[in-house]
């Protein structure tokens, strides 16, 4: 039997496949203290990622895959021996053209869901329903986590930052959520790693390109599963407080910081979190592998994106195991809830929105006890206040 | 800083972009008396735009944008310093995988809509809704301004006319809009610019190859922005009626021939005419700007096309400031309410429905004047009858 | 007048298009005893079909079409003077893009349907609606016969057996309909054809990759039109039982096994089948033309496919003159239905279905003969149990 493959694998592991944009050695560029390091692009093929493009970030020792087709996610992230990511049943980066957000009652969206980091919004970002407080019919009928992810980038451009050593690398794409007669934005994003550095940062820039305010909702699902997640890896941060979202998260209130193996008949908890800023209003979650010798830090400004919620999916392996660490303007709740509590940002026409978020590789036990001291320094009283039952203003209660 | 950028831009303004299909001086073909002209195709890159067909034809001092991709509609066209087109929210043409009709409420149309021209059509043109009256479960989910502008054209060819002094030069496509169980509607699109002139024409055959009659509703979204529109800007033509569509048209009846410039919270005023027509059943629209030195006429023939709606939209540049002259085979009404006014064209199977619009520029004001004295001709009492609200058979009665 | 054309015609008649990838003679791969045969590959231009992808396997006296782009469907077969398929409204394959299947109240499947064999599957296979038994709102809202259609296959390869003489051709493909909270379940289709044979073998292989049980429905959907469907062609098989679907198949029941030629005003009869398998458990259906010199047969295993549909849809040429021959694991009624009657499969976590089905070119009255005295001996009683009303647990009774 002979087999003559027509398209090649969609396999994401092979860093080898696509083109050259840039690298070490090669270009006209240089970035002094920088080697190696590599910038590639390619296009997939066969199947539901026929067309997306990927942009690969090798900083040599931490390489990043963005897909601009995707709204300018993140597919996946390695450094040394650690995958950030997750194995979603939808195994393949899915072109939007397949994703039908309208479809199963608002729930399409899951079918392209798989990244490591997928942005939700930017008109809405949590589950779907009819807004009855949208301005116009055209805003009302509201898809589960938003648009955004399944709007391709135009104006994708390579960066190459030489301003210091040692360098930066990165990748920037504009993605435009608009309408007539509805909301109309442009989002700004920059993904970059500095060479030889164990982190990315995700830098988004969003304006208002409309006549009028318009409303904006913005969370990062930042998604790990295995290596790092495993039966008792655990979660840390420093907390005001900490509310169940239903009467599933209230089942595990007592456990919300660590997490099961993969567990059949497993149903998702979700947590809603008033983290604790430092004095530059920084703040960060850790989460770390059972040894505590492994983990990943997910660092962001708090005045920015003051609401955190955490996403706990320990379904078996098959069924897609993950986290989900999601820093956002707002928590997940219906849009009119959270344009109840305040907590949805209206934006100036012309005004512009920065949001950012930096994922660090921990490798080192040593360095996430020292996280784990910064924590707790940050936690001034002795943990968090932790309800039992959801909680208003958080979630609707019970 | 150094910056790669991986897509072209996709800046429509860039006509040396694309490939040339044909010219003057360097093909085989010459177009006598023709002297510079060329027709020039390509795909755009990156974002909705990705893969989006256009086909320019440049008649040496006009040049047209055509989108087989949409449909065959009118992306763009400029003759001297006029731009005849618009500046939507939705800033670049959409390729039809991004646009879900059926999303928003029905509304999702609007998600790629941003031509000088698109049509609405074939089956359905009016607002979205349920039609009662619709012969099949898969016809009867209407969504606004329905399919025909979101179905890429086959069999496209460029079309060079060398019978007369000077040349024509043109694009044609198939469109076909089809199902099995619905209406089999197959529309030959034709777009042609005579050498050196300042017009284009859309000459389009509509045939039904379905094996019993079928319904069909056509409507030309002819859309113009600055620099033609302008406050004090208006509109002209020969009517017998006008009559707003409802109560908001209703509040500007005393102005309807007038633009405002950009305004705040404006709302959209549509109205409805009746024209009359020349012994040759031809009529036509004059949009001339404030001082009356620059315009556009949309030229076309009663018989084909009875029903002209006008829509003002001025509100801020931002979000599209804009008017819509509108012939139609009806009024943009629900068309269960056009299929009871007797609005609605039967095809018979085998049958042709011929539509054709011209649109041409106008940079003289000697030339306008003449125009507005041709319409005061046609115009024998002393003005049309402009109904104060909303009156049958035009749209629903108050 | 000249005429340039931008994009090929997308003619799926003619056979030298595309890339040859292997052929007789010319390649590395000898099957002895099989000259001369050929395997090509190309992506269709323009309108609907721009970027579908069609292998064509043409072993010397049969050629079969395959799509992977349209999840592995089979487009059309040639054996000798014999096509198989039929003439949709729907002209040309409709890449997946421009098909929503949860427009048009859930029938916007019919928008790309028109191959010879469209699966349907593999959650569901039915008419659309609200399944209330579906595990998760993911699940339930249901569209017409599925989703497997209109998703695209990925690591695509070509087949060439050289294991006996003469030698097979075929193509495979992978199929994924997965999504996150509902089923994940992996089809991989080989689609093969003895050289110098006239029949070829569609055989899936569907895996649930899922942690739990889940559902799954597979119909495939075999049409086929002139030149062996005309009037007083008629439908030969061994059955235990024949049903009515509903009211207006009852009326045509004591016809079922002949048809009319193109008939204005038809409204499609539906007959469900038990069929008669032989000691093998495989079973057989033959349609045969008026003169009984040429047909076709489906061949199929009773254990893997127990449920055969019997569609005729003789309608006028223009609206699609066709009947559909639909072995499958159950009957095309709603899945809650299907459900309650026992008839949809559950596989259990990493269990695979298999399904397999055989198409075959009769081209002789004493084949055709021949099979008909099959059938005959296979039907022990005078002939089927044919009940005149539609009757449990076949279908809802009146």
């Amino acid at each position: 039997m002979h087999l003559i493959a027509l398209y090649e694998q969609t396999d994401m592991g092979d860093s080898d496949a696509g083109t050259v944009v840039a690298e070490s050695g090669s270009s006209d560029i240089s970035l002094a203290g920088s080697d190696p390091w590599r910038v590639s692009s390619r296009r997939l093929a066969g199947g539901v990622s026929e067309g997306v493009h990927v942009v690969e970030l090798d900083n040599g020792h931490m390489s990043v895959s963005v897909l601009p087709t995707r709204g300018m996610g993140v597919w996946r992230a390695n450094c040394e021996d650690i995958r950030l990511g997750w194995d979603s049943p939808v195994g393949r980066p899915v072109h939007p053209q397949y994703v039908n957000a309208a479809a199963r009652n608002g729930l399409g969206w899951l079918d392209g869901f798989n990244e490591l980091i997928a942005r939700c919004g930017l008109a809405f970002n949590g589950p779907p329903g009819i807004d009855d407080g949208a301005k116009s019919p055209v805003e009302s009928q509201l898809t589960l986590h938003g648009r955004i992810a399944n709007i391709p980038a135009h104006s994708v451009e390579v960066l190459l930052d030489d301003s210091s050593e040692p360098g930066t690398i990165g990748v920037r794409g504009v993605v435009e959520e608009a309408t007539l007669f509805g909301p109309r934005l442009r989002m700004t994003s920059t993904i970059t790693t500095r060479c030889g550095s164990n982190s990315f940062t995700v830098s988004d820039e969003i304006t208002n390109l409309g006549a009028s305010s318009t409303e904006l909702q913005l969370l990062y699902h930042t998604n790990i599963g295995p290596p790092l997640l495993g039966p008792r890896a655990s979660v840390h941060c420093a907390a005001n407080t900490v509310v169940p979202r239903d009467a599933r998260a209230a089942e595990g209130i007592d456990t919300f910081s660590t997490y099961l193996g993969p567990t059949p008949g497993y149903a998702e908890q979700v947590y809603f979190f008033d983290l604790i800023p430092d004095a530059q209003n920084e703040t960060f979650v850790l989460l770390k592998d059972a040894d505590g010798e492994r983990g990943v830090t997910l660092h962001f400004d708090r005045d920015q994106l003051p609401c955190f919620t955490l996403w706990k999916c320990t379904q078996p392996e098959a069924d897609g195991y993950v986290t989900g660490l999601e820093p956002a303007t707002n928590y997940p709740n219906f849009k009119s809830f959270e344009r109840e509590q305040g907590r949805v940002v209206s934006l100036d026409p012309g005004e512009t929105y920065h949001a950012e978020i930096r994922l660090q590789v921990q490798t080192s036990m040593k360095g996430i006890t020292a996280l784990q001291e910064r924590i707790s320094a940050l936690q001034i009283r002795s943990g968090p206040d932790v309800r039992r039952q959801p909680t208003l203003p958080y979630c609707p209660a019970n």
